[in-house]
């Protein structure tokens, strides 16, 4: 198996963007080409990381689009939809089109255009992930996050404010991020005072709606030392299923698919989440912080909250989380978000993130599809 | 780089269908688990091969409802989009997790539900795929068809017969595929005889639109021998990307994806095009039959038509083209056809394929994105 490199990183600026996808596809493509001085033509393969371009613009066949705008015709492109978990998809796939010998040169490029549309629309499309028995009853992602914060607060006797704590910490990461959407800090007053959603998740217990794109360039370690001493290399990348039906589940405060996921990425990796020194977590709705937290082992189960009140996931605490400002603060466009996720590890571990920088020679991105449906997990390395 | 073979196969019945695509893709799923004797927990990748579940249903996710249904809840899921190559992409992924030792299982299944919409809705979909400003102008894939063909017919001083007697061979391909939509021999006269939709071609030169849905079991050569003696290698798959803009390309009667994606294919299996011995072409027109047998090499430019009309690609001619019936009779529901191509082609060299077998050791799909935007090519080999 050929050991994989990341050897570039972009992202656009998240929030409310004019033009089409294909216009953010091509602008995180072309800054992440430009960074590395690798040229289109020398792309094998061209993955485009988004869950709904034909639902939310019409338009399909974005790759194609992307690799004609880019002057990459020589790739080969693809779609990678695995929903809200596209993009985590779309680094496992660039990781097998490298690992398996197909490419030698892979940029995967993830990104969603979304509010032009209404909140109506989007929540729409974004409903039809779900099983549609539970949609049709009104079981749409932000009722299942307030059941599922309900039942975490009462299991494990957390307090309210520990909620609040994650949006209160991911804004003050976002503030130091020049690409996220919302760069303010909040306090937790601010989030617990917030127009109730889904009790007892307010407001600020929720991603916003966004457009933006990110990229990552992976190839072979050995071609990645032709281009630059500062790669960080895929140590492991896995994926897992869960329940399409989320009151299947046997557990409404654990996502299976974090864990397994979790525990097949560091093993390949040969790691324990101990030697972890920086994660980003799929913080769609503030509860989610502390699953993944606790299902990639973190912490025992109902510790996250603590740890979080305590400073440990803060920048300057032991596990640093969500430094870029997470789903939270950075903004959530769907297929962007897991290859942004590896943008903001790969910039942690190359020592690029200027004012939020932390001290990180292991990284981990946990992106979550659906309600848990389907998760990946990314173990990145630097030799230090 | 890991030996990949495929150690099953299946389809459903191709048609108007009732029921969701999920129920299709569960069909196929499970007749080919059965047909091995794989079970479900077994999986550790499962793909999905569809371009727009979402935009025909409503439903997005649909691997993960797969997943599901199956109980391959163990497994890896991802949606594999190349609009209607996406079966042939899928192939390429599925063949990609196997080479890259991510997966010692891989399940792949192609499917789409179309039918259920009206003519008008589905063609809508089905053109978001080109360019915007093509759509706009009314340009759509049947009308790239027509000029295509007009342009063939007079640089190569063909005759209009010759595009009839692809619909007529696969006519009678198809009478002996069960699975197959239409099975009903035609005559030269009826095809040319037939409404006029997009001069020169009428339509019996276009596919139907189909509900259906395919799958192909994919394992390391090493796990292959331990389930069964009759599995098949991917000696070779590649993809490639042409201009997202046809009116840019430099020739209308070449499609330099299908080149490029054929060369590719051919030099990763170690063969020329001469020791192929069948061939399943993406003939959603039927001059796009042409165009792919010349292309990937198995006549010069302009001769594909007298091979056609002498009777070489017939099923007792020297390269028999679309034993299946094609998508011309078999139908064309989009993400599945590609990986229907692949059970073709495995069904044919596993001797498995009763009254329309052919003598087999090497196979060629071919299956093509947009008008050409996108294409892959997969050379199959049996140890003869």
């Amino acid at each position: 198996m050929t050991d994989v490199a990341i050897i570039g990183a972009s992202m656009t600026q998240f929030g409310e963007r004019e033009g089409w996808v294909s216009d953010l596809l091509a602008e995180a493509a072309l800054d992440c080409l430009d960074d590395t001085g690798v040229r289109a033509e020398a792309l094998d393969h061209l993955y485009v990381s988004n869950m709904a371009s034909g639902e939310f613009e019409g338009q399909t066949g974005v790759p194609n689009a992307l690799a004609h705008d880019i002057g990459a015709l020589g790739a080969y492109t693809q779609r990678v939809d695995q929903t809200s978990a596209s993009g985590g998809a779309g680094i496992y796939a660039a990781w097998q089109s490298v690992a398996s010998g197909a490419s030698e040169m892979t940029l995967l490029v993830g990104g969603e255009k979304m509010t032009h549309r209404t909140t109506g629309e989007t929540t729409d499309v974004i409903a039809s992930l779900t099983h549609p028995h539970e949609y049709k009853h009104g079981v749409t992602l932000p009722s299942f996050a307030g059941l599922t914060a309900r039942a975490y607060l009462d299991r494990y006797d957390a307090p309210r404010e520990a909620l609040a704590e994650v949006a209160v910490k991911n804004h003050h990461n976002g503030v130091d991020n020049p690409h996220a959407q919302f760069r303010k800090e909040i306090d937790r007053e601010t989030a617990l005072d917030s127009p109730l959603v889904a009790d007892p998740l307010r407001l600020y217990d929720f991603c916003p709606i966004t457009d933006g794109s990110a990229a990552l360039l992976v190839c072979p370690v050995d071609v990645a030392r032709e281009y630059t001493d500062t790669y960080v290399r895929v140590a492991g990348v896995a994926g897992a299923t869960d329940t399409h039906v989320v009151h299947e589940r046997r557990d409404p405060t654990t996502m299976d698919a974090v864990v397994k996921s979790g525990e097949r990425a560091f093993e390949q990796a040969g790691i324990t989440p101990d030697d972890v020194d920086v994660a980003e977590l799929h913080d769609m709705f503030t509860i989610l912080e502390f699953l993944q937290y606790e299902d990639l082992g973190f912490a025992e189960k109902g510790a996250a909250w603590e740890d979080t009140m305590d400073g440990v996931t803060a920048r300057d605490g032991d596990l640093p989380v969500n430094t870029s400002g997470g789903l939270k603060s950075k903004g959530h466009p769907l297929g962007a978000s897991g290859v942004a996720q590896g943008y903001e590890i790969y910039t942690q571990l190359a020592g690029e993130a200027g004012p939020r920088q932390v001290d990180a020679d292991t990284g981990v991105a946990c992106n979550v599809g659906g309600f848990g449906n389907c998760v990946t997990t990314t173990v990145f390395e630097v030799d230090g």
